[in-house]
């Protein structure tokens, strides 16, 4: 009988670590990378490195706040529908007027939202408090000094913190940062994210499955899911089963390396081997299900997950740790990008004590019930789910009736 | 005096439709575009046009879901660890092999998680439970049939429906579609959206103000905005204030225009005129604070959304009408892509019967706050807010107190 090499050693973890360690290690081992300038047209949904302190007042000067007449509100003392005053009509200001007209006293100037206030006066009288003749105008109430008139910085004043270091840029900031003047702004980097799958029973993906071999899936889950988390996904295709060929891929100029499948403790998987020989196997071996085989460390600079083949533990593994270290080092907050809800289990849900469970749940009638099929190896569990909850190390699960926490796919 | 063309004709509208007869209009007039056929790295985020039904069923095989001996169950019976029942070791599997050994009764084949299960074996008797030596396995616990077992098409079967039509792709979507050998996907086309940006006043995103003309806020944050609810924003740069150059800017060629700036009834205004004009103008004038000035119709195919100049009244009449048009275009669902929750409101929020009120709002301390300074012209008052409340129509506001929705941006 050949034996090719492969040994029946497949005597599990001596031991298995916590989650939360496993987490501490991460948050230890992750900074926000080194910033990057950016044109504006290129910031939305990225991570500010450093505070925005604004050159300029914003607007840059008085500006009118309706539409209708610039005047002295000293002029419209006692100007009513039954007391109309008279203004002389000395000029118009229209959007982005340079020169503007000087209004003395007993004149004004046709005036619209958003422009100037000219020299001398000092409100706006309202169209609707206005009549409108001619060379005429006929005050029809009266405005106190600074009606209607917006101030230069209001907005924002020159000098002020427009926006500060840390913030994930949303639309209305590019244009905050655009009317402050700011063509291009520093921003986090994103880290680049090798995506490193191994198995030779694997087709490339979006092959069609033939005989015993299977289509990766894990290649464009982790594509996507890095690409939500902020990094760069880089997934060339599939790795051979090889120690040469795995650790060439590992020694790639990236921030990261995910490494899907070989991950456990058995001959053929190469990866932990290699990192503990080559890098740093800090983690191997965690206390959840699914992802057990889960595993981290470093080579070089590089943050690297083990991550185990087997689609449900690697879609879990990577939303514990991976993505964690992804958003870490993009500048994004640590939580996971789901929505968090609380609703009511329908049906038990069972876990064992001393180890996290990972349990995909589906919402039917407003409340929620595990999903039946729900293995480590059935992507579909994922699919068919609305959401998941974590059931902790210390608890035996939940009974029906108990309103839990669930996150959101 | 010159004239210049500039009426003070600023009448106001004469009347202004409420905003849920506005958003009616919206869905009337916004279906999903047609599908479009995209690669699978392409495929994340999209909208499925299409039910996608399984060719294949996965796994393609019975499998092994644990690492051990795959083995006739029958043989097994009577196993334990004081009965150590000897098999006859005849062959190795590896992931991904085609040719695989015939298991006889008293034989067995090494196997591992994911494997084909060979001919003749009906259980996989796991390698916690057996002893290996030499070509001799001893088995110390009884397995059923099909035990360990995972069999062909538990995942997905084929013929099966996997993912269904309107559904925005998920990270493990992409994983599944892979493994069913779906290599591109037929999803609806992105909304293409002209931002036309109109202003005489205007310099473009990003310039140093200056004097009184001011640096375009609108255009940025419209384009990330629009790509936010899954539209390609086309933004080739600030329109002068001529009918003209607007007319031509309204004809290009996308699915949907949104003009900022000049929407309202004054005679620079010149984009509603040229709607009615040359095309639609189906609402101009909304009861809402602020956005009142906003308005929509249609030319030719397109839609065509009015967007106040102001940058908050432009942010809120996005959000109300246009986003919600992009979102229906692109198939995706009608809500917001906020974050809603329920705060308590630590100062009254004030509101006038008769129209709906976009309020900006701050987090502190676990409750809400209006935003002090929150003119239509104030747009750093949508990023120092958190969020917006949204007051209806019938509503004269909330007391202090109060616990209300706040949609967190």
């Amino acid at each position: 009988m050949p034996d090719r090499g492969y040994d029946v050693r497949m005597t599990g973890f001596s031991s298995r670590v916590r989650v939360e360690q496993a987490v501490s290690w991460v948050v230890d081992h992750s900074r926000p990378l080194p910033p990057e300038d950016l044109p504006l047209c290129k910031l939305a949904g990225r991570v500010l490195a450093s505070d925005v302190i604004s050159d300029f007042d914003v607007p840059g000067f008085d500006r009118a706040m309706m539409d209708g007449f610039a005047v002295q509100s000293a002029d419209t003392l006692g100007a009513s529908p039954y007391n109309r005053l008279r203004l002389t009509l000395v000029g118009t200001i229209l959007p982005g007027d340079d020169l503007l007209p000087q209004v003395s006293s007993g004149e004004t100037v046709k005036i619209m939202t958003g422009t100037a206030i000219p020299p001398g006066a000092d409100a706006v009288l309202p169209v609707e408090q206005a009549n409108f003749a001619g060379g005429e105008v006929f005050a029809l109430s009266e405005v106190s000094p600074g009606k209607h008139v917006g101030r230069r910085g209001e907005d924002i004043a020159r000098g002020s913190m427009a926006l500060s270091a840390g913030r994930r840029l949303r639309p209305q900031d590019l244009g905050v940062l655009s009317s402050i003047g700011v063509s291009e702004a520093s921003v986090v980097c994103r880290p680049r994210v090798r995506i490193l799958v191994t198995g030779n029973e694997l087709l490339p993906p979006g092959s069609k499955p033939s005989g015993n071999r299977i289509s990766d899936a894990n290649g464009p889950m982790l594509s996507a899911l890095v690409r939500r988390d902020g990094g760069v996904p880089i997934y060339p295709g599939i790795v051979a089963d090889a120690p040469d060929a795995i650790l060439a891929a590992m020694q790639s100029d990236v921030e990261m390396i995910l490494v899907s499948g070989g991950s456990s403790v058995g001959q053929e998987d190469y990866a932990p081997t290699l990192l503990t020989k080559f890098g740093e196997l800090s983690i191997h071996g965690i206390a959840m299900r699914p992802s057990s085989p889960a595993g981290m460390g470093r080579l070089s600079e590089r943050l690297v997950f083990l991550l185990p083949g087997n689609p449900v533990s690697c879609l879990c593994a990577y939303d514990f740790f991976a993505g964690l270290a992804i958003r870490r080092l993009a500048g994004r907050p640590d939580r996971w990008p789901y929505v968090q809800t609380q609703l009511t289990l329908r049906r038990k849900l069972v876990s064992t004590v001393g180890r996290l469970d990972y349990a995909r749940v589906r919402i039917a009638d407003g409340e929620i019930e595990p999903i039946a099929i729900s293995g480590a190896s059935i992507l579909s569990s994922t699919t068919r789910a609305d959401g998941f909850v974590v059931i902790p190390e210390d608890s035996e699960g939940y009974p029906a009736g108990a309103s839990v926490t669930v996150w959101l796919y």
